[in-house]
C-alpha cells in the first residue's frame, strides 16, 4: 500500500528545522489546490494587528502538525510497536496534515456571522473535493471517510483521535511553538522532544509516564500563557469584534436589499445556507477575497460599513475597558447612551466575555502511568498546578477609542464606563 | 521639536525582542494608512512558495529597520556625540522606517511589466500622501523632501544615506536576520550587536574599526549565503517568471481589447503610465488585490491566462535546468520547438541569468579605521574573503515541469535541453 | 565619585549577548583575586553529573546578575528617576556583582559538614579582603559595610535588598536563564525584558504592574520547573549525598587521628571553627583543591573513603527509591540491615526529604500595582496559579545501586525497600 | 554482536537537544573512569579567560561528536545502505566517542613542555587501559586496535577515518556549534542537518552533492571565523604563553634540583619520557591536579614561578602587540632590553606566529558529486570563497601589560615596540 516518494522530501521549517515526507500520498495531498489554499489563510486571524509577527499561515501549521505526528509515531513504533499496520500510520498522518483544511479566512469571526463551522467543511472537503478524495482513496475506498471520522472525533480509531484532538494532541504541540516563534514570545515554549518521549499508547488511550508529569505541566501551562498573552489579547479580540461587525453590516445591507459591493465569491455565503454551498464554492473563499473586499468597503456608500472597514484595514481598532459583568439592564443603558450620541450600538459597541480554557478531564484528560506499567489516575489528581487551571472569565466592553478617551460629546459615556471599571 | 509619546511604546518582535518608540512622530507615521498597507505586502514576494515560512510582511521589516537605526544612533550618540541635533536623528529614523513605503505586491515582478519603480513611489508617497507628509511636516516644511532625498541617495545628508543604503546599512541588517528567522535557515545570521559596536561615524562616512573586520566579513557573507540559498533560489525565480508571465498576458489581452477580469484598482496600471497615476491610486494596490485577481484568473476564458494563473495559485510551478549561456540563435531554436509543441514561448519559456551581488567598493564600500583613528583603505584591500566575492552568474531555462521531464510529445525538447545542461 | 572606564568595556555572554561595564569600580572588582576565584567554583555544584552541560561557574552567573541589575536600574532611571544618586546605583551594582563571592566548592554540600555559611563568608570578604575592600572604599569608608549589609538583608537599603534577594530578584533572573541554557532545557525560560518593563520602584518596595501578572507567573513557574527538573533531580541529590559522606568520612578519620591525605588548604577546615579561619585561608578553597583531593582519596587506605571517593569521581553514583516518609524505628531497621550486610549506614545510606520552594508572601512577596498607581495586594491574591505553588516534599532513600537492584546478598534489602515504595 | 541497552538512553544536551544511546557498548564506554575523566578537562583550555562562557569540558564535546556520527550513520544507512555491517557502525561510533580520550589538561600548552602528544595517549588508552580495552574487546579481539588505527588515520577503514578526521568530520561539526553556543557567538553556526543530508559515501570517500556546495562553504567559514575570533584570540594565546612559561619554569627548577612544590601525579612527567609513563599514571593528570598545583605555585619560593603563577591564576595576563615578523637579531635586541630591565625574557617575553588554517585539498579535501552520481573535482575548484581561504599568519609579541604600557623603566621598551608595530 505504501508508495514511497523516490527520494525523501524535506521542507525547511523554522520550528522543526526539517519536515520529512516519505510517502507519496502525503506529498500529493500537500500539492492539492485545497491544501495550497491554506497558504492564503492566516493561522492566527487578526492577531497580526497585535503581534506584528503573527503573519504565518495555516499551511505552515498544517505541515508542522503532520511532522509532530510523524515524530510521535516514530517513537511509538520504535518503542511500543504501534501502529502495527501501515493504514493506521497513514490515517494518523493524513488526519494530522488535513485537520485544518476546512478553515476559511478569519474563521472564528466570519463563521459566527455566516453560521457555519470549519470542522464541517474539513470533513466535507475530505469526501467531496475530487482531488483530495481521489488521493485518499488510493489507500482504499473507506479511507476518506475514516480520516473525516477521526476529525469528527468518532469512536472508530480512538488512539488516533486522541493524538489529533485532546489535551495532549499534535495540533496544539505545533501551534504553541509556532505561534510563540512568530509572535516573538517565549510563553508557548515547552520540551517537545521530551514530551513525546514520555507519551505511550495504552489500549485506546495515550498516557504519560509519571516521571514526565512536570513536562506535561510545562506544556499545559504553555497553552495557558498563550491564551492569556496572545490568543485572547484584548487588542485581538477587539479586532475580531470590529471585523465581525463589518461582516454583519454587510449581511444587514444585503438582507435588506441595499447596494453593497460584493465579489462573486462572497455572494453564496450571504444568500444560501452552508449546506447549500458546494465545496468548490467554499474553497474559493480565502484572505485574498476578504482583504480585497474589505479594502473596497473602505469606500462603501453606507457610512457605517465604510467607517468600520476603514477602522479595520487601517488599524484604528476598538479599545476596551475591563468591567464587572453587566446586567442586561445596564447593557441596555449603555446601548442607549451610544445611540444618543450617534453611534449605532450594534456596530460600535460590544460586550465580550473572554474565557480561558483551564484543564478539563472530561475533555480527554491525560492519564499517568507508572514505569511498571500500572495505570494511574488523571494528572489533575497529582498536580496542584493543573488543578489550579480553572477557566477564567473576563468581561470587557469594546468600542471606539475616542469614546473610551471621552473625547467631546463622549465625555458622559466615559464617566459611566469609569464607574463600571473592574 | 521632539514630541515624546506619553510612555515609551514597544512592539514585541521576533528578531529584536522589542522595538522601542519614544517619538510621537514615529508613532504617528506607523499609524498612517500608507504604512499599515505594508502589512499587506510580503517582504519576500514569491519566496513563500519555496520556503513556506517566508510569509512575513514589509511592515515587520520596516519596523525592524527603524529599530536597527535606533540602535546605531544610540551607539553613535553615546560614544561619538552624533547626531548632534534632533532633526538629524529624526531624519535617520524616518528614512529607516519609511524606506520601503513605496513597495507594492510582488514588486520586483509586477514592476517590470508595469514599468515603474518602487523607489519613485516611496519618494512620491512621502511628499504627496497627505497623511504622511503632514506628519513629516511637523518637523519643518523641508522635512518630507529631505527624507525623500535621503531615500534617493542625494548628497545632502551623506551619513544618513550611508546608514540607509550602502554595503553596511540598517535595511540589510534587519532583512538578513528576519528573512533567516522566517525561512528557518541560519545563513543570514551575524553578530548584529558587535557589528554596530565596531561602526563609527567619520566625517561623511561610516567606517569600521579594523579589529572588527571579521565581524564585517561575517555580515557580508550572510548576504552572500542568503542570496544564493534564498533570494535567488531557482524555485523562487521560477515563481517570479510565472507571475510575470501572468501579468504580461493580462496586459497583452487588455492592450488588444480582449475581455479580461480586472478589478478597478488594477485598471490604472494597464491604461496609464506611472507618472499619470496618483499616489492614492497606487496605495490601493496590495496583495489583497493581486491575490484575489489571480484567483479569478484561474477561471479566465483565455486558456493561457487561465493555465498560468492556475499554475501560480495552486503551485504547479515552472521547473528549471542549468545550462551554459545560450546564443540568440539557440534560444530561437528552443522557442520554435516550444511553439511547435503548442506552447507559446512568450509565456511558457524563459531564459534567466541570475547574478549574485558580490562586493563592490564603488557601491559605497566599507572603509576600515585603526584604533588610533587613522583611516585605512577599503575592507577589500585587507580581506581576501571579501575580494573573492565576485558577482556570479547562472544561466537557467525555465518552463513547465512536464516539458523538463520529457513527458509525451515533449521528449525531443528534453533531449535538446539535456544536451545544453551545465 | 564615578570613575568611568576609558571606554565602555564588554563581556560576550551566552545569556545576555553583551555585559556592559562603564564604571572603573566594577571593572576593578571583577579583576580581584577573590572574584576571579569564582571561575573555579561551579554554579550548580554536582549537577553536571546529571546534566552534563551544567559546567558553568559562579563567575559567569555573577557577571550576569550584575548585568541584570544594570538593566533594571536603567529602566528605573529612565522611567521613574530612581536611583537619584550615584552611590545608590553603585551599591546595587556592587551587591549584585559580589553577592556570591563567598561561595566555595560544592558549597551546599561541603558547608553542612564544615558548618559554615557562604553568606557569612561573602560579608567577611567584602570587609576583610584587603583587595576587595580597598576598591569598595574608593566610594567611601562605609561602602564595604553597606554592600555587606545589603547582602545580609539589613533594613538600611530596602529597595536594593529587594532587588538582590526576594521573590523577584536579579540573582534568580540570571540563574534561571543561565542554568536552563547550559543544561539544555527550556524549563527556566521566561520573558526577561518584559518582566523588567513591568517592574517599578514604589517606596521601599519593587512592585509589578497588574497587566504584567502573567509574565510574573511565567517567571515564578520557571523557578518551579527548574527546581523539580534540575536543582532537585534525584541523581544530583544522590551525588550531593555521596560527596557529603566522603567529607564526613574524612572528618571522622581526622578527628580520630587516622592517617588521611590532606592538602594544607583543607586542614584549617578540619581543625578550626569557621570564625577562627581567616578570609585568606578561605579564599584558597576552590574546586581545584577539592577535585585534586578527591582524586587522591580514590587511593586512600581507608576502604570506605577509598570506595566513596571512587564512586564520586568516576560516577558510580548512589541510586534512590521514592518511599513514604519513614518512622525512626523503620529507619533504624534499614540501617541495621545495611550494617548486617557489611555496609556502614552512616556512609552508604541516606534518608532525604527534598522540598520544593513554593511561593511565600512572607519571603518578600510580590505586590501588584494598577496602571493608575493604586497599590494592590500580593500577586497570590490574584493568581490561582501562584497560590497552587505550595511547598512539596518527597521522601527518598539513597544507597548504592547494587543494593537497589537487589544483587546477591542485597536481595532481602531490596524486598524491604520495594514494600516501602511510594 | 549488538547488545542493546534495555531502554534507549538519552542525555539532555544544549547543542543536540538529546543524545541517543542504543548500544550497551557505548553506554559502558561512557561510564569508564577514563571517559569520565574528560569532565575534568576543559574543551577550550584557557579560552575561558577570554570568553567567560567557555567552561565546557571535553566530556560534553565527546558525547556530541558521538551523536553527530550517529546522525550521519543514520542518514547513510537510510539512504545509501552503509555501513552494511554492525561492526563498522560500532567502529565509527566508538572512534567518534573516544577520539579525544587522550587529552590532558590544557593539552596544547602542557604537551609542548612535556613533549608528548594526546593522539598517542588516545591510542594507548584504547589498548592499554584495562577497563576501556576490555569493553571494546567484547566486539572482538582486534577491535581496540582497529579503533586506535582509525584515530591514527591508518588506511584500513578509510571512510570512517574520513568521518572522524578530515575537512568534513563529525569532530569539527560538534565543536564549532558547541564552542559557539558556550562562548555566546554566532560565528560557528551552520546548517548541521542540511550538511549531513548532502553528504554521501562514495567508495572510500565521503563526498558532497553539488547542490549542497554553499552549505559546505558555510561550514568551512564557520571554522574560519571561530579560529580568528575565538581559538586564536590574542588574549587566549597570551594565556597559553603564560601557562607554558609557568610549566617550563617548573621544569627548569626541577631539572636543576631546586625545591618546587609538586604533587605526586606530576612527578612522572618531569622525570621520565612519555613512553616510560604508564597509562594509569597519565590518567591521573587532570585539571584538578593542574589547578591545585598552580594555586600552590602562587606561593612558591622562586620569584619567577610565584609571579607567573599568580598572573595566570588571578588573570593578570600578558598583553600583545602586532608587529611585522622580526629577524633573529631584532628578537635578540628585545630580549636584551628585557633582561636589562630585570625581566627574564625566557619567561616574560614570547614571539608568536598565529596561523589560521585555510582550506587544504591535500588535508583530506571535499569532493563534489552531481545528482546523477558523476564525481566532480574538489570543492576548491568550484568555490572562489573556499580558494580565498589561504593560511594567514600574524606575528605578535607577548609580554606583561605594564611593559606594553611603558610604565616607569619600561618606557624605552615601549618605544622600541611602537616602532615595530604592524
Amino acid at each position: 500500500m505504501i508508495e514511497w516518494v523516490d527520494k525523501e522530501k524535506v521542507f525547511k521549517d523554522p520550528v522543526h528545522d526539517y519536515i520529512y515526507v516519505q510517502d507519496r500520498l502525503i506529498w500529493d495531498l500537500i500539492n492539492t489546490r485545497a491544501f495550497q489554499r491554506l497558504r492564503r489563510v492566516k493561522q492566527l486571524g487578526t492577531s497580526f494587528l497585535t503581534y506584528h509577527g503573527a503573519e504565518h499561515s495555516r499551511f505552515t501549521h498544517s505541515l508542522g502538525t503532520y511532522e509532530t505526528m510523524r515524530k510521535v509515531l516514530s517513537h511509538f513504533d520504535r518503542n511500543f510497536g504501534w501502529p502495527s499496520d501501515d493504514r493506521m500510520r497513514l490515517l494518523a498522518l493524513c488526519a494530522a496534515l488535513l485537520h485544518d483544511i476546512g478553515h476559511g479566512p478569519f474563521s472564528h469571526t466570519v463563521e459566527s456571522v455566516f453560521q457555519f463551522h470549519h470542522e464541517t467543511w474539513t470533513q466535507r472537503i475530505l469526501i467531496e473535493d475530487p482531488e483530495v478524495s481521489r488521493i485518499l482513496m488510493r489507500v482504499d475506498e473507506d479511507f476518506p471517510q475514516d480520516v473525516a471520522d477521526v476529525i469528527a472525533k468518532k469512536d472508530k480509531f480512538p488512539l488516533v483521535v486522541k493524538l489529533i484532538s485532546s489535551q495532549l494532541d499534535v495540533d496544539r504541540m505545533d501551534y504553541l511553538l509556532r505561534d510563540a516563534l512568530n509572535t516573538g514570545v517565549t510563553y508557548g515554549t515547552f520540551e517537545l522532544e521530551r514530551l513525546i518521549r514520555v507519551m505511550r499508547p495504552e489500549g485506546n488511550d495515550v498516557v504519560v509516564k509519571k516521571s514526565g508529569m512536570k513536562t506535561v505541566e510545562q506544556y499545559i501551562l504553555a497553552r495557558y500563557f498563550m491564551y492569556s498573552q496572545v490568543y485572547l489579547h484584548p487588542v485581538t479580540v477587539g479586532s475580531d469584534v470590529l471585523l465581525r461587525h463589518v461582516v454583519s453590516r454587510v449581511k444587514k445591507l444585503w438582507d435588506r436589499g441595499d447596494a453593497v459591493y460584493l465579489v462573486d465569491e462572497l455572494k453564496p455565503f450571504l444568500s444560501r445556507k452552508a449546506d447549500e454551498i458546494s465545496v468548490a464554492e467554499y474553497l474559493e473563499l480565502d484572505e485574498g477575497v476578504m482583504n480585497y473586499t474589505l479594502q473596497r468597503w473602505t469606500r462603501a456608500e453606507d457610512p457605517i460599513l465604510r467607517d468600520l472597514s476603514d477602522r479595520f484595514v487601517n488599524r484604528r481598532l476598538f479599545g476596551s475597558v475591563d468591567t464587572r459583568e453587566l446586567k442586561e439592564v445596564e447593557r441596555q443603558t449603555i446601548r442607549e447612551m451610544f445611540r444618543a450620541n450617534g453611534l449605532n450600538p450594534d456596530y460600535y459597541l460590544s460586550f465580550q466575555t473572554a474565557t480561558t480554557g483551564g484543564y478539563h478531564m472530561y475533555k480527554q484528560g491525560i492519564k499517568l502511568v507508572e514505569e511498571s506499567g500500572r495505570l494511574l489516575d488523571d494528572i489533575s489528581k497529582y498536580s496542584g498546578l493543573v488543578r489550579s487551571l480553572q477557566p477564567e472569565s473576563k468581561f470587557r466592553i469594546f468600542c471606539p477609542k475616542e469614546v473610551l478617551r471621552g473625547e467631546g460629546k463622549y465625555k458622559p459615556i466615559r464617566g459611566w464606563l469609569d464607574a463600571l471599571r473592574d
